[in-house]
């Protein structure tokens, strides 16, 4: 492979790679269908890291450039080869490995695909998953003991696509108790708010309709629409007043968006947000609903974290203040409980539950019913509410040893949210600092987390991360944020060096094509 | 509703309400947007039993041309509305409910919903279910407590979109030793076969492609392929040369279909066919993969039923049978074990398996574990061969005692299907006879059974219908034969009547506008 690398560049290294591999593409040096190193050998080559070569790897393959093959090696696409560099398409077949995986606290597989080098003592921040250690697993196997030996023909027998009953029985005065007045009709049972959100995409969304998504959000929503090949409207979410626990979506930016487009949905998380773990406040949420409503567009909200208010008084849903019947809500046990057991819900109108549950029974035909039926149990007899306040407990001490540490050990110039629940905090780097660079050297140290800009629609910026608290131990929440102070130290001081010696060549770099 | 019923007439008072509705529709004497009455209110004002109404308005429901809302009413509908009369819709977001219940052992919920008041004493030959009175609910219980002591942090957590490895590797030998050598990158575990073929239909079918389906089929594969927009090419299964147990998919239909469309995919069910009960015979599946090999056609085998072999010799899967990596075979435990634990898997070549993993991601991150891990464990421990040997005795027997009832009870000119495993048989009443129209006096006498109208693509044969034998105890089966022969030897004999009576009525009706 003809590259030429400049590590005392300011521009990182895997960007280099990237920045020439795709040059040599369409220059014609590579071919579709050519196979390229694998990483580690080019790597070894390059004498650089491996992370760093599989860095840029992935965000060819994310662009479509290359595609890797399980056992075959990574080669050229042969199909979508662009003309000229365009963002990567998100379009239904296209990739979305890198955005599924590591990014992305749903999907689960990806550290260990990506990483599969981890070790048992790296501080992964990169989670926003709750905290296994603490999962109460006697209760849960006395709840599903319990459910077999009394209602284990129904459980293992075909179910309703609706939902197991007992579980409908244990949410509708749950949710009662938070305000909202749901019916039977009203509520659909699924396999999480993954599904719930997949189905809304095929009951709402036709290609080419556009949708209102929160700018960065949770990117397991953007492969969802990706592949409904709709047109993603972002609105900022508000996380430079940094240091308060409220911000959230940009009501104005959403008026905007509705004003200039033929909107079809609105998608928000108002509770502890993901990734930014901001929060609407009370009176933005009533502008939300009231413009929503002139405008006559149904709004999705992803209630997910919500009951993980970690200090501070709760305000109340976009559902339970919901008067002209706009609001549907989506919500899981997955962050509250576990999210191994695939159960999750929505509440709506019935005449979009009905939509929804017979594209439910097209896609599934109905929900597990072991678990539905042992986190009814677990709910029902009063575990769930004792588990919740003992994560909580332990989320908010892990959320003040977190602001903690930040505030002690990062360098000047970097900010973060101050969420008051959920599980992660949203990092602003001084600018000029790339997280994904960043990784590369924290990850040397022993350091995850996931950088902000695979959290976008639009306008990434590099220099943001997310930092997954609620998994990761008190002990190691220091160490790993001392680690990451010294990082960012290193960095900010080798672009200063940079800056000075590499102001020409960058100039230069921007007028030509790349050094191959 | 100005209504006329001609009780006398050979037309079935259903059909008349039915056509007599849509007349008025297009007459302009209803229109779009217009109440009409409850079943129960017209039935009462037709003096008509209610579910002769119910099943015209569910015709109607099915066509587009009126919809219900639960608690507001029945309307005659606003959208789709066709100019002239059609077949159903098969559009995503059109009319499913009828395919989708009631005809359909996967879809559950249909049989309470369609038919509330089904008393306990009905003897339902409706479903192609489990018998869940034998369900080894102990041995369940032991093997989910056993994994919840052993592997609760990992089953609790969130989990991999490929599916919970200690199932992977239960998969894997048992794949093996029915002589099918895949290996972790052919293996996605699903949600069930719904699922699977859901997936399938994501990653290889856009709007308009040509699909080969059997006719008659499981009605929810047309569900999903109708979701999907794409034109399926109805192939006959062969069911006309009864009383023998092979038939199955006619691959010169096949053939001929490659010849004439550009077709992507092939969907078939060689072993114990649902709705028919036929096998495809080994010469007949090197023919067929022969076939799609030269076309270049892949070949989705569903294998749900193939392990309920009650008799004779199995044949090789396509699958076991596959030299040119062409076949994806599609399984779940629903119909060898518990239907309600969703757990399914798929084995097919590396890039098709990767492409679904990347589609289930999206979906719903990953299929729920707690069942993965019991399901695992249940399968490690030989209980479930323990099961299932069990199950195929008990159904072998029921099988024996279906065939001799009908044997002895069925008026002559009623001819069925042989099955040598499986769940149904499939019924051809002498022609004329109309089985939606039998299954109103059938469940008069508290017998049901599935007309075989819902299972074809096209061409239905009203005269059909499917009889499941699995989840019905032998006496009631016998009780139940007996009653279903009564039934059609008088709605041959009301026919013969009829059809002297009524010859000048139907010519004058085809003629005109149908009274009004």
């Amino acid at each position: 492979m003809p590259l030429q690398l400049q590590p005392e560049s300011s521009i990182p290294l895997y960007a280099q790679i990237r920045d020439q591999m795709r040059a040599l593409v369409y220059a014609g040096e590579l071919r579709p269908g050519d196979r390229i190193p694998a990483s580690r050998e080019l790597a070894d080559q390059l004498r650089i890291h491996r992370t760093t070569v599989a860095t840029a790897y992935a965000e060819l393959e994310s662009e479509g450039l290359i595609e890797g093959f399980v056992g075959r090696g990574t080669y050229i696409s042969r199909r979508n080869q662009p003309r000229e560099f365009t963002p990567a398409p998100r379009v239904q077949g296209g990739p979305l490995r890198w955005e599924a995986l590591f990014a992305d606290e749903r999907a689960g597989d990806g550290l260990s695909r990506l990483m599969p080098q981890v070790s048992d003592d790296t501080i992964a921040f990169i989670s926003a998953k709750p905290s296994e250690g603490c999962f109460p697993i006697d209760d849960v196997r006395k709840c599903a003991n319990e459910v077999l030996k009394r209602e284990g023909r129904e459980i293992l027998q075909l179910g309703a696509t609706d939902g197991y009953e007992p579980l409908r029985q244990v949410l509708l005065p749950m949710l009662a108790a938070e305000g909202i007045g749901a019916k039977e009709s009203n509520l659909l049972i699924t396999d999480g708010c993954q599904q719930s959100l997949d189905l809304l995409a095929k009951a709402f969304l036709r290609p080419g309709d556009a949708v209102i998504v929160e700018n960065p959000t949770y990117p397991g929503a953007l492969s969802i629409l990706s592949g409904a090949r709709v047109r993603c409207l972002p609105v900022a979410v508000q996380t430079s007043r940094v240091k308060q626990a409220y911000g959230g979506l940009d009501i104005a930016g959403v008026e905007a968006a509705l004003e200039q487009n033929r909107v079809k949905l609105i998608v928000v998380t108002p509770d502890f947000q993901n990734p930014t773990g901001t929060t609407l406040r009370g009176e933005d949420r009533q502008k939300l609903l009231d413009v929503a409503a002139r405008f006559q567009v149904p709004i999705v909200e992803d209630h997910i974290y919500a009951r993980l208010r970690l200090r501070g008084i709760a305000e109340p849903s976009l559902k339970a203040l919901d008067r002209h019947g706009i609001v549907i809500q989506i919500d899981s046990f997955s962050k509250m409980a576990f999210p191994g057991l695939r159960v999750g819900w929505c509440i709506g109108p019935p005449r979009v539950i009905e939509r929804l549950r017979q594209l439910k029974q097209i896609s599934d035909l109905h929900t597990d019913q072991l678990s539905q039926a042992t986190l009814a149990e677990f709910a029902k007899t009063g575990l769930l509410e004792k588990h919740l306040k003992r994560m909580i407990k332990l989320y908010a001490r892990r959320l003040e040893v977190m602001e903690k540490s930040l505030e002690r050990h990062l360098p000047a110039g970097t900010e973060w949210t101050r969420p008051d629940g959920g599980m992660s905090i949203w990092i602003t780097l001084p600018p000029g600092l790339d997280a994904a660079e960043l990784l590369i050297h924290a990850r040397e140290q022993g350091v995850l987390f996931v950088p902000g800009r695979y959290f976008f629609v639009e306008n990434p910026q590099p220099n943001t991360l997310r930092l997954g608290f609620a998994g990761v131990e008190e002990k190691d929440i220091t160490r790993g944020i001392v680690t990451l102070g010294n990082v960012i130290d290193s960095e900010m001081r080798k672009k200063q060096r940079g800056t000075r010696r590499d102001t020409e060549d960058s100039a230069a770099r921007t007028s030509r094509v790349p050094l191959i």
